[in-house]
């Protein structure tokens, strides 16, 4: 496992002082000898972080979707080589379109819900409102690394009574959803079904993606969604809840399915 | 200019109830009559945002390297159409690479600071510690999306003397960022040359590539900086200031460049 934390020399009140830091540094993933992404991430857990990026970015759902992944440490860099059953769809470039039909550029480039997607609860599942207001400080006590550095995101999955179900920490709000997600798929838990997931921060569009490929019944997060979080999560039939502190919460979506 | 807030109903204390939410929704960059980036962001100063994500991702360092920047609204997604001036190196994909000479996969994927970089201070510059502690809270005066949803970062450029230099709001830390820098670039103020970058989160390794990029003498942030982008600062020699919380701050790189 990688070291999460490191120390450096910095001043602080004109002394000279050590702090302790997150590591990040990049981890470059190859599928069949091509290196397809470069993700800038706190070390540790990388074969739960690519299998993660995977569940989001590609095909992959399921554990026998992956035949192997190999972690490695070639030229100086971290490595992940990813080999997919066959037929399994690779992944897709999302941040940059090589091409597009175009009037000047065409809206046909913005598959921006590309889901496949279960249910994300059973019939009648619901949630007690006092469980989702507990799970940021049961979350709080698995953030090793943000104790230490106070600049670490985490996120884990949660039951309906308040137990956490692994939680991992990164530099990225992004990331520590993958790795998550990423142990998720490789123990055979997805879709995770009536599980929730709690996140350290806020809740972009790009965390109820995650969220839906994943196939959870609802996301709980410290702070604030954003507009079109809100808005993908109503569209999913996802519970919701942010700014939860001290006790409070806001539901954004799914009220239904709180008790 | 577009809307950065909105209104959502919710559910609080049991009770309904409305929410101010940051607005997040995607931005297609086209250039040339393709599509080549979706950024997600908070609307308002798009051009600022294309601007600035040219200089970070392209070869565009200078007001006359952009020949137009289009905003328009069509099948009802923003656009911002880019024309570059002839010879300045387009934007070329990051997250993704497409083609790499492999052992397994080979290390020459990993460009990870291809800055063109000015030095980031004249001679004998220098900057008060005590400007720095309080360039947060002059921040926090112009966060008016933050003050309204809770869930908006902020950036801005700052002088020596603690007045501002613009100050911009995204969902997306990287977006402000941008947009700061876009703005710089557009007003022909790149490099930003014994300028401060403050922003209103951590530091990240992309953070400090900005910074570069933009050619500012430092970065002073509210929160903490990942062991990487402490790296790349002092490589640069950028002064580093983070954890700027209650008159309080740690500098982890440039201190020489305090008084």
């Amino acid at each position: 496992m990688g070291v999460m934390t490191t120390r450096r020399a910095i001043r602080r009140r004109g002394r000279r002082a050590s702090d302790d830091l997150a590591v990040e540094s990049p981890l470059v993933l190859g599928l069949d000898g091509e290196a397809i992404a470069t993700l800038m991430r706190t070390p540790g857990h990388d074969l739960e972080l690519a299998a993660g990026w995977l569940t989001v970015e590609s095909g992959v759902r399921a554990p026998q979707d992956v035949v192997q992944l190999r972690s490695c440490r070639e030229d100086d860099t971290d490595r992940v080589h990813i080999t997919l059953a066959p037929g399994v769809a690779p992944p897709r470039p999302r941040a940059f379109v090589t091409s597009a039909a175009c009037g000047v550029c065409s809206a046909d480039v913005l598959d921006l819900a590309p889901l496949q997607h279960s249910a994300p609860h059973t019939d009648g599942w619901q949630v007690a409102s006092t469980v989702l207001a507990g799970l940021p400080d049961a979350l709080r006590t698995r953030q090793k690394a943000f104790s230490k550095t106070g600049g670490v995101h985490a996120a884990a999955l949660a039951r309906t009574d308040g137990s956490l179900l692994g939680a991992f920490e990164d530099v990225g709000r992004h990331n520590a959803v993958d790795k998550v997600v990423g142990r998720a798929l490789l123990d055979g838990l997805l879709p995770a079904t009536d599980l929730l997931l709690v996140v350290s921060g806020r809740v972009s569009f790009e965390i109820v993606q995650k969220a839906v490929a994943a196939g959870v019944a609802g996301i709980v997060a410290v702070s604030a969604p954003s507009s079109l979080a809100v808005d993908l999560a109503r569209e999913h039939g996802l519970l919701l809840a942010g700014m939860v502190r001290a006790g409070d919460l806001n539901v954004y979506a799914g009220e239904d399915l709180l008790t």
